[in-house]
């Protein structure tokens, strides 16, 4: 099924490949406190996940973003105007980045991929896969400031299938320190898209 | 108590100032989701930290960063020696930060000194305030990945006054909403403190 997600390449060749090496990654994971105990809650919530993952982006992308103009004008043209292609691949991606979330192993293609991800979101590579024009860059902060919202929608999408308490929780705690996992990954995405903007 | 610790000069005149702006500021608070509520919540989680502030920061100084080189290396000296006053001296204002985080208006001088504390741990002001020799900068990467570690602490501390688990619960929701709206405007403190060095 990813096979068939447009602009996903997830290990192929021409993914960027993150600034930040095997040990700076170790250190990022032993500083969130992320093991192996939240390696197997991220699976078991891939599990629960893996068939709402279609209704948790279109939760995020059509209940919350559509009503917050600074953050929905980056899948609109530049005059506003709508994009139903981009919206749609990128929505695609969006679902598949919940199921590499919980079940993909965090290795070098995984950190690679979150890197290429947050490019995606700066001006060295917004649009260029869906070749189209809207906004140049979606602000680091931007991005931060809406990690709450995924985690608390999140939240409602764990509890969904009959899980213990203690264990939505754990799935919960797993997802939100792979959240901030990525947003440390995502720092090297801005400052490389910045330090290219200097050139 | 606030006006005796060494370094601590909440809404003084030499506070630096946000490059965000008012307007940015409000979009952070709609992205994020938080709300009235959540300052309820905050003020209520305050009433219940006030008394433990030096017990969690001791938790995370003496039983969790001591442990983790990468990052206990910020508060020591640059051949690795211990900077006790440093420690003691960031301490008091760490303790003092949940405070802030809980009790004050999220308004101009917050973000300011938001701002402020966050250029404190970059190559801009770090150091400055105790006229230590310590490392140059803590990396934005491993400030964010630390997140979820002082999050998780967090709730333990939350429960201890008796409250419900659904007041638990949107306690620990509205600090956790305001760790990464502090995150979003600690991304401009190392933009600033990038663009200083280029200069």
């Amino acid at each position: 099924m990813a096979d068939e997600i447009p602009g996903y390449n997830y290990g192929a060749r021409e993914v960027a490949r993150s600034p930040i090496s095997d040990e700076e990654f170790e250190q990022l994971k032993v500083g969130a406190g992320f093991t192996q105990e939240d390696v197997r809650y991220l699976r078991m919530a891939g599990e629960v996940l893996q068939d709402q993952v279609a209704e948790i982006v279109n939760r995020w992308r059509s209940d919350i973003i559509v009503h917050i103009p600074h953050l929905a004008k980056h899948s609109r043209s530049l005059d506003g105007g709508p994009l139903p292609d981009y919206l749609a691949r990128s929505n695609r991606r969006f679902e598949q980045w919940i199921l590499d979330t919980c079940l993909r192993p965090y290795d070098r293609a995984w950190l690679d991929y979150q890197h290429e991800i947050g490019l995606r979101h700066t001006t060295a590579r917004k649009n260029q896969v869906d070749h189209v024009s809207s906004t140049a860059e979606v602000p680091f902060q931007d991005v931060l400031s809406f990690i709450p919202v995924i985690n608390e929608t999140m939240k409602t999408y764990l509890a969904r299938k009959g899980h213990s308490s203690d264990e939505v929780e754990k799935m919960h705690q797993a997802w939100s320190k792979s959240m901030l996992l990525q947003m440390a990954i995502w720092t090297k995405s801005y400052a490389s898209a910045e330090s290219t903007k200097r050139v």
